[in-house]
């Protein structure tokens, strides 16, 4: 994979078996060419092949054709490194591109949404890449995973925002005159309360402090103890700092909801105070891009993504955001993607790349 | 180090410059022999070696002659492993009782005050390795690194409570009648608000916040960017998980605590909101143990000790604490201890021991 100047030109790099497709499936790249759509989360890569398609805001593709679909390992630079990273979402591009029987030179845009892509630097350092493994004419977006799944959400259109609120949690938003804008999404430490990760830390947290005796006593206690094997609080400390990986700590997210729905108190204020966070990232965001309009009333999509927004049975966090956004914006709209964030970020590489033709990128 | 067996005679383990210093410097091991108090923490570990001390919480000694000083690296066996963690410890117990003169057949006790240990099986694993290397007469204590701390300020007597708020926080207390307690203690992902680290990710919070539109503006943007030379709130993401060691993070107190004495709103917000956590796990500790006695308004030491406590400019954290304690506990008193936290260990050691001997270490 290291002498990228062997795939500029007609797919020799494919393997004998790779270029088979194309004829066998009926589908290949057809004149107008192929893009290709990546989500680079931190657990997996996914990356889809479809065929360069068509559509303005008003004329909307109901569906995709997929030609071909890759899955890597995780693409985050802030997890695995620069040089893995890059290897992977390298190694999983030529595998969709092969798998489609498409060849390099019929690709016309590629479209990365890669999480942990937080700062225009990012952004430079992975097209400049992307521009070593790429001829020259193909047109290469890189943009945060939160876009890709907006897209997936509005089908390509590129105005609304996005929840995502999942072991994580970020809202990011685009407006019609192309402005966007993010809210939360900054990890952890610095306070994304309302992320899968910060509501079971919380929950973590009130166990602690009602043994300790600074907090009142939650049924949290026993369900959470239970669920991890633990006889007693006192062997959280040493359950927690074992391994810190984000994912462990909000697979405890059903308990906190569990407790909550059977009425505890604590648990239905941990997850309250998520509902405020996750509105109040989207309220941040209408507000920066004016999504609700000069009259304040118009709609705008919410595309909903994430474990934490999926309907839980009577404690149902998705539900209550989207009532606390209403308070504000009446005109604000769920969405919940039927298609894959990678497909988003095929779409979006269609919807860019017919913008430039336009001449209206940078409008 | 390997072979314990050594060490069980009259000092043949030293080197021949080790021996001289007992008779060179006049201290050595007296008839009484020696004790040895450990202070091990996540930066460092100290080791001192003392006399054998009788005294009673009537009577507690004014000075502390130290025999020897020894200083290794980090012993916190959930920070780098417990292979190291027990080199590390043996290493400088070692130094100490050599330093001092002193033969292995002279110590009397061994008191050892370890941050990580939170738990009985972590005390268990301690002293089983430490049973290998002493002889069997010599008593060994193995706590938390807490109780050592709450030794450096009463001067070796058993009651009270101390405060730690440095990198993290903590509140440990010890009743007259030989319970303990405490609070707190459960590192940044389970809630120590109150810490250095609790205090610094909720001003890097802030910054995040106000630049996303989530929170009020705040000078603290201008004051951590600069400190860290940043140019935008952007950029705090990559620095934040580039390192996330918890030191690095609460070295940033010094200048929330700038600010609000400059008189910015949610600086303010954020010392007042750790005062009262910190406060709280006293108040915690002070209520299960009793510490204010049947009619409420007994005295009882707190033993302040970390960087957050220590006297700021105006905006003094550990004043506040004080103030906020004395509210429900008016005869709470505060103290600075004058002695390290080793030697608190090594008080301890003289104090179980004395107990042992009048029968009383269980009652």
């Amino acid at each position: 994979m290291k002498n990228s100047d062997n795939r500029h030109g007609n797919g020799e790099v494919c393997s004998p078996e790779w270029g088979k497709g194309a004829h066998e499936n009926g589908h290949g790249s057809d004149s107008d060419g192929v893009v290709l759509g990546l989500d680079g989360g931190t657990t997996s890569t996914v990356c889809v092949c479809i065929p360069l398609l068509s559509f303005s805001d008003h004329n909307l593709p109901n569906t995709v054709p997929i030609l071909a679909r890759a899955v890597a390992g995780c693409s985050n630079h802030n997890s695995v490194g620069e040089s893995a990273s890059k290897d992977t979402l390298e190694q999983v591009m030529a595998e969709a591109l092969c798998k489609s029987g498409s060849t390099w030179s019929s690709v016309r845009a590629v479209c990365l949404g890669v999480s942990g892509v937080n700062h225009p630097k990012d952004q430079e350092r992975i097209l400049n890449w992307l521009r070593d493994i790429f001829p020259s004419h193909v047109k290469l977006y890189v943009h945060n995973d939160a876009l890709a799944a907006l897209a997936s959400g509005t089908m390509g259109k590129l105005h609304g925002c996005v929840l995502i609120a999942g072991t994580g949690c970020i809202c990011y938003g685009f407006s019609k005159d192309g402005r966007e804008a993010r809210a939360a999404g900054a990890g952890p430490v610095l306070g994304d309360w309302g992320s899968g990760y910060g509501i079971a830390a919380q929950a973590l947290t009130a166990v602690v402090r009602a043994h300790d005796g600074r907090g009142p006593q939650t049924t949290l206690t026993h369900s959470i103890l239970k669920v991890l094997g633990l006889s007693s609080p006192d062997e959280l400390i040493g359950w927690t700092y074992a391994d810190q990986s984000w994912a462990r700590i909000a697979a405890l997210v059903p308990e906190v909801v569990s407790c909550a729905e059977a009425g505890d108190q604590i648990a239905n204020k941990i997850l309250v105070d998520a509902v405020q966070e996750l509105a109040l990232s989207v309220k941040a965001v209408a507000q920066r891009l004016c999504l609700c309009g000069e009259d304040g009333n118009s709609s705008f999509p919410i595309v909903m993504v994430g474990g934490v927004l999926e309907a839980n049975k009577s404690w149902d966090i998705g539900k209550e955001v989207i009532n606390c956004i209403h308070e504000r914006y009446p005109g604000a709209y769920p969405i919940r993607p039927t298609v894959e964030p990678a497909v988003g970020a095929a779409l979006l590489a269609c919807n860019f790349l017919m913008k430039e033709s336009e001449g209206h990128c940078n409008s």
